[in-house]
This record gives C-alpha cells, sequence and structure tokens, in this order.
C-alpha cells in the first residue's frame, strides 16, 4: 500500500527536534496510518491538536499504544518519556501533575528545571499544557506559573525573583498579552511569547496579544504563532542546546 | 460672501465642550477664513493639527491674534488661557513649561491639578502637548509624567504612590501599548489610553496599541482614536464634571 | 491540590473594581473550581459570558450559590446585591426587571440613578442586560432606553431632555454605530460607547460600529471593546467616583 | 501614430454617462495626447483628479481649450456648460459660485435644481466640488449645503424641511460618517454616500465611513467608492432620469 | 409589561419605506413580542433574515397570520401584498413563482415591472429571493434572470437588449463581482450592485465582491452593503419614486 | 418548469474547459435539478465541493448516475471518463488509486502523464484530489508527490531530478508555503501554485500561503485562489493545449 | 572586494528563465557594483523598476553598456536583444514602438507573435512596458492592446476574435479588475493576470483587482502579484516553452 | 532643566541588553539632549533608525563624540565597541568591514564568532547592518552571508555544512521568506527570522514574510517585528548567555 505521508525520521537528527504530527487538518484514517507506521518501526511519535473523538478512535484501534492527555489535547505514540506505557488516562494525568512545582516550593536548580511557563489567566492552561507536555517528549523539565496577569501587578512581582533563576522563560497570554513586556523588563532570561487565541472583538483570533509580543518596547523577545505550543518548546530546547 | 464653515457656537454650552478646528484636512484659505470669523466675533477658537507652514500663513496675515505652540502644532486665536496675548513663541513656550511639575515636587492637590498625562517615551511628547494645550484651552490644568514604559517597571513604580492622588490620567503610548494595562491596575482612578502611531511593522499607524487598549485585561480603561490628543483632553473635562 | 488560578482579592480596594471572570474560554470544570473557593472564602463573585451549559453545570454542582441571569448570560455567586439568596430564575429575572424606568415616569434623582444605558435596537438588549447586571453588582442603578436608534431620530429626540439629567451616559450600538455621535453632540455627561457585534457584511463583529465611535466628530467618546459591558460598567464606576 | 487609449465616445448614448478622464494615475504626456485628440474632434471632454502641475501643462500647451477649476481638481476640455470658454481660473470660479444657492434663500423649484450636496464639514468640500463640477458637466443643477456634521444636531434639522424638496440628496462625510444615516432618515429622496478620506486613526483613508454607509441602519442608502465624487454625480444623473 | 422595542411606525410616512425587522440577531421571544404588537395594531409587518426554527415558532404561535417565505427567509405578519392571507407554506411559494417572467416572453411594460434582478449565478437565489419579497412588500413588481455571470458572457448580452427596457437593474453576485461592471457599462438604467457572500479563500464573506461593485470603472453603480437584500429593494423604491 | 441555472453547455468548446458545479453554496434542491438537466440531456456534468450529505441525497435521487468520490468530495454525474459508469465507492476509489504513480516506479512518458502534483503535507490531500480528480474530467494524467515540505528539505530533492521531467507543476501547500518558491527555483516546468487554508493563527484561511506564492522571489509562479484545485486543473489542461 | 550579492547565472540554465535584478531596494552603489559585475563577466543582465536617478548613474558611470527605457522603468546592461546596443534614448524608443502591432494590421502567425498584452486603460501601461520589455529579453514577441475595459465592452469584443488567435494572452488592469473573468471567458488560451495598484478607496494597492483575478467566475486564470509585469513575463515563456 | 526622557541605565544589569534609544519619530532636539546627558554620564549609548539629516546634525553639535554608520543607520555616542573613537566616516566603515569572514576562508571557533547572519537579498542589506551593528555594541562577533535566497537553492546548500557549526543564525529576509523554513530545517541552531520590509503588491510592508517566519512549518523559529534588527541582536544575546 502507498502512503500519502513520508515521515522525516531523520529530523531529530538533522535539527535536534523530531518531526511532530499537527492532527488538526488530518482525518481520523490518515492518523491512523500515520500511527501505525511508527508502531511497526518501533518510532516513538508525537501529536498535537487531537480532538476528543480523533484520540478515542486511536485508542480502540490501536490499544495500548495510544497516550492520550485530554488537557493539552496531545497523544504520545509508543513508549512514554515519563517511563511507563500509560493507558490509563486518570493516571497520566496524576503523573504529570506531579512533577508541577508548587508555589511556595524552594526552587530547584535551573540545570534540572531550566523551564519557567508563565501564563497571563486561566484561560491559556489549554496552551500551557500543550508547552509542557511537548517540552517532556523533547526531554525537558518546567514548571509552571499560571495567572499572573499584569492587571494585578503583584502577582508577577511576587514570583520575579524566582523567574530570575530559569534560564529560559515561556510566556503565554490572551487578550493584550501586556504581559511579554512586563516580563521581558525584569529578567536576563530570553523569554518566548505565545499569543493566545483568548479574548473577543479586536483580541479575537489572538492577533492583539501577537502585535503587542512582536511591537514590545522590551527587546530580545522570540515570538511564535498564535497558539502554538509546541512551536514554543521545540525554540526552547534549541536555546537549551545552543 | 457666503461661507463653508457654519460654526456651532453653543457646542460648549451644550455639550460642555466647545468646537475646536481639526486644521490637517483644512486649506490654509479655509483656516484664514475662520480664524477671521472667530477674531471678528471676538470668540476665541483652538486649532489642532496646524503644521508649521499653515501656522506661519496664520502668523503674518492676523498677527498679534495667533498663538502657535509648535510642540504641540496647536494654535489659539484670540486671548489666552493664561492671561496675555502671547505673539512671540518663545515666551509662549516659556509660560507653558513653567506650570509643569518637577518629578521630585511635592504634589499640588488634585483639586488643583486633577489630571496626569503619563506617556510611555520621548516620542510620544508631540501628542503629550496637544492634551496639555487642549487641556489649558477647556480650562483644567495637568502634570506630565513622560518615559515611564513598562521595559523599565522601576520608572512606572516609582511614581504608582503619587499617580493615586489624580483624580484622572491619561496614559500616552505607541507600539505595543503595555502601559494602559500596568496603570489601570495600580489606580482608582480611570484611565483614559490614548495610542500613538509612533512605531513600525506590526505597530504601524498605532494600531498594536490601539488594540492593546482596547482588549487590556484591566477594565475600566476609556479609550480614544489614535493620536487624538483633543479627543482625550475633552473626555477628561466631561469626566471631571460629571 | 494546587490551582491554576491566583485571584487578585485586593484589586477592588487597589483600583474600584473587583476581578470578575470571563467564563468563555474557561472549561466547566475551572469555573467550579473558582466558584467553590469564592464560596469558601465567602468572598461573592460575579462571572460574565456564561452559556446556559455552564450555568446549569454550576447550578447543580453549587446549588443554593449560583444566580444566573440568562439574558445577560452573567452568574452571581454568593450573596445577591439585591439582598437577597435567589437561587430561582424567574423570581429573579423579575426583580431585576422591577427595578426598570418605565419610559414615561418621572426621572428619579441622578444622585440616585446616575447611569442611563441607551441602545439602538433589539439585537443590542444582551450587552445592556450585561451592563446593567455588572454595575448593579459595583453598586450603581441605571435606567434602560432601547431601540432609539438615530434612523428614527425622533426616538432620541424624544428623550434628549430627559437624558440630559444623567450623571452618565452608556450608548450601546451595532450596525455603523451612528448613535454615539449623535448622542455625543447632545449631552453634557461623558458618553460610553460600546459597540456590539450585531451586523453583517461590513458590520461583522462590530467593527464598523467601533470605527464609528473612535472616529467620531463629537469629541469626548469614551470607548471600549466590542460587546464589552463590564468594561463599561467598570469604567461608569470609576467616572461617577472620580 | 498609434495611440494607447480608445475612447468610447458612444458611452454617453448607451449608458447616459459619457466617458471621463481620470487623470491621476496617468502621465502629463498622455494626458496631452488624449485632450489634443478631443479637441481635434471636437469632443468635449472632462478630467477629473487634475493637479495643479498637470493642468498648468495642458494650459500652456493648449491654451484657450483648458478650463481648470482648482477647488475641485477638475478640467474641462472645449465648449464650457455654463456657456462660455473660459480661460480665466478667477473668472471661472466666480462663475461656479454664482449658481450656488444662499442657505436663507427660498428654495428653488426641484425640478430646476434637483439635487442638495450635504456635507459634514470643511475639509469635505473638494469633493463637494468634484460632484459639482460633474454634475454642472452632466447637465444637472445642485445647492451646496457644507459644515451640518451630526455632532451639531441643529445645523441639519435646521435645513431639514429645506431637504425634504430635493428629488436627491448626496451627502459627502469622513470621519465616522454618522451623517448618512441620520439624513437618510429624514427625508424621502434616495440618498447618496460618498464617504471622504478625511480622518487619521481607524478613519485613515475613509474606511470608517464607508463602513458606516453601507452598514446604515437606515435602509436605502446608494454607497459609492471613497473620494469618488464623479460616480455620486454619474449616479445621480442615472437616477434622476431614471 | 414594557417593552425593548418602539417601532418607527411613521417611517413609511416619513422616508417612504417602512421599518422592517431584522431577525438574525434576536432571540424568538423578541420576535414574538414585536409581530403580537404589530398583529394587536393591525400593522402589517415585514421580517428579513428569519431562520427556519425562528419561522416555525412564530407560526405555531401566531398562526394564521404569518407567511413565511423560506426561499428568502422572510416573513410577512398580517395581510399579504397578494391580496390573501396566505397561512399555507406551497401555495405561497406558487403564487409567488406565478409572477416570474418566463425568459422568452414578450417584455411587460416598464411602468408595470419597472425592475430586473439580474444574478450571476445559482447561489445567488437566497439574496434574490429577499429582494423580490421585499419589492413585493413595498407594492413594486420584478423580473427575475439568474445565472448569467460573465464567464459566459453570451448569457448577458442575450438578454442585453431587454434589460435596457428597465427603468432599474438590481444586479446581484458574489465571487469576483465582475458582472456589476459589465451591466453597468451596457444600459441607462441605474445599477444597484448587491454583493454575495458567496466563495472562498479572497472572496470569503463577500468581500472582493463588494470591493468590485465599489471600484468599478464603468460609473454610476449604487452599492449596499453584502447580503443586503433589503437594502437594496428599499433603494429602488426610493429611486423609482424620485 | 422554469430553472433558477442556464448552463452555459458551449464553455468547453468556446475556452477549453466545460462548466462545472461549485456544490458549496447551493441547495440540495438546486443540484438535483441541475443533475437532472444534465442526464436529460446525456451532458455529463463534474461537480466540486460536494459534501457528504449532498451527495448522498444526489446518489439516493439519481441511483446509477452519480458518482462521488468522497476524498476530494466531487461528483461525475453520468459516463465516467474511466470508462466505466461507476455506483460503487469502493470499487471506484480503487480505480483511482490504481492510476497512481509508486515513487519508486521508472517516469513514464510526460505526454502520458504530464503533470505532477505536488504536496507540502498529508493534510492537503483533500485538495490534491480535487486537482486529481478535475484532470481526469479534463482529460489528462497526473502523478501524485505528498509530504514533500521544505522543512524535511531532502524529501524534496530526492525526486527533484523525476520532476523535471514533468511538463507542468501544480504545487499544493498551507501554512507558510515555502514549497512554492524552492520547486520553482529548481525546474523548467511552469508551477501553479495552490495555497490551501490548513494552518492557525497567521495562517488561517491559508491567507499566509497565498502571499508567500503570490510574492516568491523564484519568477514564473501561477496562483490560484485559496483551495482552489478545479481552477489549478482547468488552468493546467489550457497550459498543456497553448 | 567581497561582494554582498551572489548571482545565480545558471538559473537559465535550471528554470528557464535568468535572474533579473529588482532595483526598487537597491542603493545606486549596490546597481553599480552588480552591472560592472555583469560587464565585466560579458553577462548581460536585466533590472527592473529603475528609477530615473537611478537610471542616469548608472548611465554615467557605464557609459556605452546600459540601455534605460524610461516608460518601463527597466534597463538592459549589455548587447541589447534587438541586436543594437542602444545608447540613445530615443532611438531606442523608437525601436521599440516600431514592433508593435498597429490594431488594423493583419495578424501575424502566433508562431511569432505568440502574446497578447491586453489593458484595461491608459494607467496601466507602465506595467504593459515592463511585460513588453521583459518578454523581449526572455526572446517573445508580443502585440499590445490597451484601454479596453469592460465599461466600453465592444471594444474587448470588437478584438475578441483576434484574441483567440494568440497562444496566450496577459491581461492587465487596475480599479476592479472584471477584464480579466470577461477574457478568460472568450478565449481558450490562458490568461495571465496581472492586477495593477491603480485606483483608490477600495482599490489603494491594486487588492480588489487582484481578488478580482484569483476569484473570478471564469476558471483557468493564472494570477501574479500586483505590479509584477516581469513575473508575468516569466510565466508566460515557461508556459509557452512547456 | 527638566527632561522628557529617563533613561534606564540599570537595564543592561537587570535585563542583559542595555536601553536603546529608536531614534525614528524623535526629533533632532530630543536625540540631542539624550546624547548630551550620556556623554555627560559617560554612559555610551546606541542609537538606531537616525537618518543622514539628523546624525549630521549630532556629529556637528557633539563632534568627536558620535561615530555614525550609515549602511545600518545607527550611532555610537562616546567610546567604541572595536577599541578607538573613530570620528572619521571612511575608516569607521572600513573597520566594520575588516572582521567581516569571506566566504571561502576557514570557519573561525563559533565560539569567537558565534552567529551567522544570513540573508536573502542586496535589499536585506540594511538591516544586516544593523544586527551586525547592533551585536558589536552588544560584545559579540558575527559573519556574514548575503544574497543566499532560496531561488537558487545551491546558493544556500553550498554554505550548509558551514552553518550548522554556529551556534545561532539570525535569517533575514523580505518577499515570501521561505529562506526562514528552508533554514530551520537545515541546522540544530536556533534560528531567529527577522522579516525586512522588501516587497510590494501583499509582500508590502513585510507582512507576508512575517507570516511565513511565524507559520513555518520548521519548528523552533524565533521571529521578531519587521525591520527589527536591533530586536534579533538583543534576542541572540540572551539566547547566548542563557
Amino acid at each position: 500500500m502507498s502512503h500519502d505521508f513520508k515521515f522525516d525520521w531523520q529530523r531529530a537528527h538533522r535539527t535536534g527536534v523530531p518531526e511532530v504530527v499537527l492532527a488538526e487538518h488530518k482525518s481520523t484514517e490518515q492518523l491512523l496510518a500515520i500511527a501505525s507506521q511508527s508502531i511497526e518501526q518501533q518510532f516513538p511519535l508525537f501529536m498535537t491538536r487531537v480532538n476528543a473523538e480523533k484520540a478515542h478512535a486511536l485508542q480502540s484501534t490501536l490499544a495500548g499504544y495510544i497516550n492520550y492527555h485530554s488537557e493539552s489535547c496531545t497523544v504520545f505514540v509508543g513508549q512514554h518519556p515519563l517511563g511507563t506505557m500509560v493507558g490509563d488516562q486518570t493516571g497520566w494525568d496524576e503523573n504529570i501533575r506531579a512533577y508541577r512545582q508548587p508555589d511556595n516550593a524552594p526552587l530547584r536548580s535551573n540545570r534540572e528545571v531550566p523551564v519557567a511557563v508563565v501564563a497571563g489567566g486561566t484561560s491559556d492552561v489549554p496552551v500551557v499544557a500543550e508547552i509542557e507536555q511537548s517540552l517532556l517528549y523533547l526531554g525537558k523539565r518546567s514548571d509552571r506559573y499560571v495567572d499572573v496577569g499584569v492587571a494585578g501587578l503583584w502577582r508577577l512581582t511576587d514570583i520575579a525573583e524566582k523567574l530570575t533563576q530559569y534560564r529560559l522563560i515561556i510566556a503565554v497570554a490572551g487578550m493584550e498579552g501586556a504581559l511579554f513586556s512586563v516580563l521581558a523588563g525584569l529578567v536576563q532570561a530570553p523569554v518566548i511569547a505565545v499569543p493566545v487565541s483568548v479574548g473577543y472583538g479586536v483580541a479575537q483570533g489572538g492577533h492583539a496579544a501577537l502585535h503587542s509580543a512582536l511591537s514590545s518596547c522590551a527587546p530580545g523577545i522570540a515570538v511564535v504563532n498564535v497558539d502554538n505550543g509546541f512551536g514554543a518548546a521545540a525554540l526552547a530546547v534549541k536555546i537549551l542546546d545552543a
């Protein structure tokens, strides 16, 4: 049988980041064919933007190989980075939560956890989760700081000292994206800005946040496309390994 | 001789704000006719967006009645609000500067000076000046705080305490306009946001700053059109008199 | 259990307006967690853009604490501003309606009811209702004037005299938003313009109305984002308290 | 010699409106060639958007055949509609002004002067003038009402009664274009809306006014392109002759 | 009971066109209240953009008064212009079809049927139908010519002679809207252009067709908003009565 | 019975490409009427953008005449180009697949298979399929090369030699559309670029890919509208027959 | 001396079209360095979008090697395709004009002159000229048909018969670009659409014409970027050689 | 004397990158005041987007302190990073050129020269130069590779091996920006994409290149605003020091 896909298996070797599958515009049939080949070749695979319906079709056909993480809409095909093959969704969510840093815990070494993912509001959590899962897949650890939007500046200044100790910050924000500029003015680490399609009126589609990130008065912000959690994680890995 | 303008002399009485002349799209001939009628009727008049060439034409034809303020590109026709008829540009600039509040001076009562004009950067000064001249024309005093952009957050937090004592803040910013959200999260006073057409790329024309102001996560920001210094001043007067 | 939200409980003290929850992009699970914390801490909470499905999930889990107002898609969590804990939707709607001003009634003092909410058409009512509920939550009373679009100018001039007696006008309009300019030319009070995403073709998404509000030839209009009823109410409160 | 133009001399016969020359994007050489052919064939010709430099080149080369009207940037080539061949600019302007209706004069029959050209502000005058010259060229008379923007509604309601007696209204406005809706709600005559590229920020290029005209809540407005004075006049003639 | 609508019953008298109800953004409850008042006051009413669900709710509550025309998504409330109160959908559709002009029939007098509705393709039929129903409601007759897009120019030139005999043409087209220019170059009658939201890619939302209509090289086209069938009909009536 | 369509049966003779039916905006009733007429006149017909629901309605009413190809959402009405009247969907898909070129097969003569369809990713397959079906309908053969996006450049350079032997390349890509420029720099054959509406954020709707195609630094790219598979095929046929 | 350019001398061999220099964004210094290298290597070179100032700098420094064609703003460096090294601008223009086809001449064989360049109006001539010079440089002949816009349809139908005999049509139009669709519906030859940045209001920048070309109802139009005369010529050559 | 600027002298300490002056929207008077303060405080300063006129004003007033680099439009105020105070423009340009890497030289260690600046074409050189000067000011060395656009892919693959040895790539491209994706698919190093405002039609303003960068199918690209050379350099420094 001929295939309509040609996997770039050497990409990790060549560019430091393996090819992943953007599931959004692919049919369930296409995703099944791709996942099957991955399993056949014993090559672990990561998929993003997998909705519940497609995930369940994958799980029922390829039971035992599909780890679906619903908060982030991502799928691991094959051996999981946390070391176990997790078929049970609940357990999986527990495992993920386990490695999150409580806010008042002492900061682990930034060699161990080099990345802080900082988000303006609760609505940004799906993108935050895609970043975390992508980093995990790419072998990096991160801490999560959510709901620190600049309208309540104390929430951000409270953690400013902590944030200066990470090697890299990934900032996630919708609406007007003022978080990007304020953060970038406070730390030495590079800031990756991920605009989020949260908002309405002129903020619809995340364009106001995107434009804020690009035209920030604080220099040195690395911008990725709206909602592009995986792209931010891939860039983070490249920067950490530069 | 018939005229192509019909001045709304009753507007101040009806709406609290007199009609002013937006000179940008009017010819020198039209401006001369309007100013002459104003002088004839002994009705003081305010013009905005008057470039140097038009201003000089007005000054040479209607000498003694035209006060041009070059930093703000505004013209007072007739008796000046500061109490003197000032034909000399230099003296005029001095007078204006005289009522500015040095940063380290004790704050005057917010009944006396109810408005703070806060700007992100030096490039915003022409719009700041239009706001100040407009407020002056409309009978209100203001203090100026420039170059307090959020990339150096300390510049803003240094004056945060002071700013809480004004009845009203007019915030002026181009680029990504993060200043609007941060300011509005720090004070009780209403914040009027004036986006400025400073910037390039996606910030061209002030649209990124405008969209930031409109979609701010800090509620209660009153937005006016890009570069609309007079509009901000008129709104300020209406709010102070509400 | 760690949380993905960090409520800015001091915001009311700091800025005069408490933090509210924009429910649109939040999951039911997130809303339940937020509401539960609010109840636990006996801190009343206001939510906007709550659709029927999410509202019912809240009501069935946290029965007795959730007041859903369907016309405005808002939720009060906890003690209601009108003085009673209202679990019954019908009764609640009655209560709200009770404080509306019939058109031909004598005008109450503008200290008692300082705000008039004026809308162009029946399609704007959901945004009008969000404004009213928000004002109520923030402790201000308002009167409602709907369907006074400028295509039938008499509907507006009929109430012009009445409108001059409010301290503040909130104007609500979709389509071309001509209402904003006409209103602002008739009254001394500040006018807050709320563009509405009603319309099609070039008016799609409320952008034509937004641009009309921003570029009005009548100075002194305070503009908020499209459909931003809560933002208008928050600004109104700040202006009334300035 | 071959030509790069092919005049549609039959257009007036076929569509009721002769072809005119849009000079803006044509070189002086092209305009000279076109005007020369027109004179050779004794076929009168009308040109719009002729700047001063091109006009003077035409006048110096084809002296006696070129009537330039500077306020409207239009040129008549050949016999003038007012009955005389006018080479003298001043006299020409006088003649044009002569047929303008003073505001307080009794209304002439709407058979004699069927069109009212109504403009929001003084800045709209160049477009108003292009409309008047185009109507004149096409054989129709008009009256001019300028500076009746809705911010001072009395200026419009003062003339509302008069306006109801014209067969057709051409409304000219920049900024937010609220004039279109208000006018169309007051009269039975069809209203042609001509948005004008006067304004800044979101009104730049006349797009806010254009969108207002298209999405007006007052039905029955005929919209033409921004600044398209000749198009409005051509449409007017077709409507009057329908 | 107070109402959130204030019908402009005098509009027909004042402007020649009665107020109609744009149902798209109104709730079923609002439509029922409006229709009930209309029936109570024995004032016939016309509604556009009524989807099937809302129409059936109206029909089941106000049986006998609601004439729904599904092809155009319009509703007549009360006595029908064709002279009968038609509750039966099928019969109604028959009646409408009856007055359509077969292509090869001799042309009726343009006093009797003054308007031709000309559409580029079959996909434009819903807008064509809204125009026809609106004209019928406003007392004018029309003939329908569909699928005469310029890609097969013979389809248009075949009927060109016929079209020259109408007093007015309403042209309806999506995609690139080339029909508008070609038509306007062939006839003396005014052409009203109705862009349609048919198309994809750059034609999405009807904007390509709208811009074609506005920037046509054939002067004298009257443009209305995308899909605005009623607006075109209202303008037609005003033109025919000018 | 009168019809709302007027088929341009002579179009193939006149322009080399027969008229086809864009089903997207047509109702099932309209499609049935069109297909019936086609069958009646024994004129084969091709439809694009037919969703499953409409296809099934056609199949159940006109059984035996409707060949639906689900991957491409196209319908052949009547005798199929592959020589058989295929009512069975599965068999049909087999037939189509049969003529696809395995990647490692020796290249057939470019007279036999003159077109290569080259796509960036698996998500582009529906548009690829529309192109293939359209070419088939128009009598041309093609080979398919999918998933050769430039992020893994070797996938493209691997087949570069092969591609130089086709007379024409149709390139299909969403996201940023870099494929167009790279391909056009490698081959002599004309490249037709088909941007695809695959992507999110700034790539939403295919506009980023469209703009890349139009502004490519590699000259000689022929661009068609986003997702316009049939248009690309029609252009290909015209080029091959030029 | 190192250079900031790396000429792709093999491009003609590889893709059929040599690299040319887009002079618009290059400094005079850069153009001089590039032209000098070309002369040194005896490699003829073509430049587009050379304004008069840059052209004169080239001519004065590299006298005898620079053939500037002012109507098209193009430069040939080195031996001219017409067989002579022409330093004299006037003579050059004569030579170019000489190969133009008078409208009433018998059509030469389409092997000899395979391309017709058809433009809507006189304002499109600079782009027409860039196409002609580019074709000449690439070794193809063309005939010019200007001012055949669809507003006077007879101008186009008059030459329709003639046009059917070319192998390829390049259509050039600004404003609404209706010419593209009408032309493509009349001929079998592929049509290359070149939108032109002629127009104002919604037609500003050529976007209305571009969108018309892309969304044409006549299939098989090849679109290039706005004003991209060279791109159209390069595509034409590739098509003719396919 | 009070100042309208408040320099953020601590920014380098806090964020790793000192504040620089964007001169574009500042008046000569403002630049002089800023530069004077810098000299007074013996604090070196860097300015970008300084046009020739402003540079000369600075040089004539503050002779001996101003190093203007015309290719990049940047100014160093005070002691130059290359170790000498260079007032002579020619010498300065020589010095800069001296540290450029000839294409065929052996690659220096990527510790010594960690950054490659890779540009698509000669027109991108001004932005390339701003990047180089900014890196120099911030203490990093770079090599320049210009004119390696993907239309001639060999120019890029020729240097691909070399490029893999840098720690970081800054890619600079206008038009369609395909360079970003191809580069990012070839190297492990992070790629910073700088879209350039070179292009016309849909590429005007650099938006096509910007959107390509953001929606690249090659993950891990860090995007900055159009023409933002300094921003790219600042980000590079932060990444190298992460």
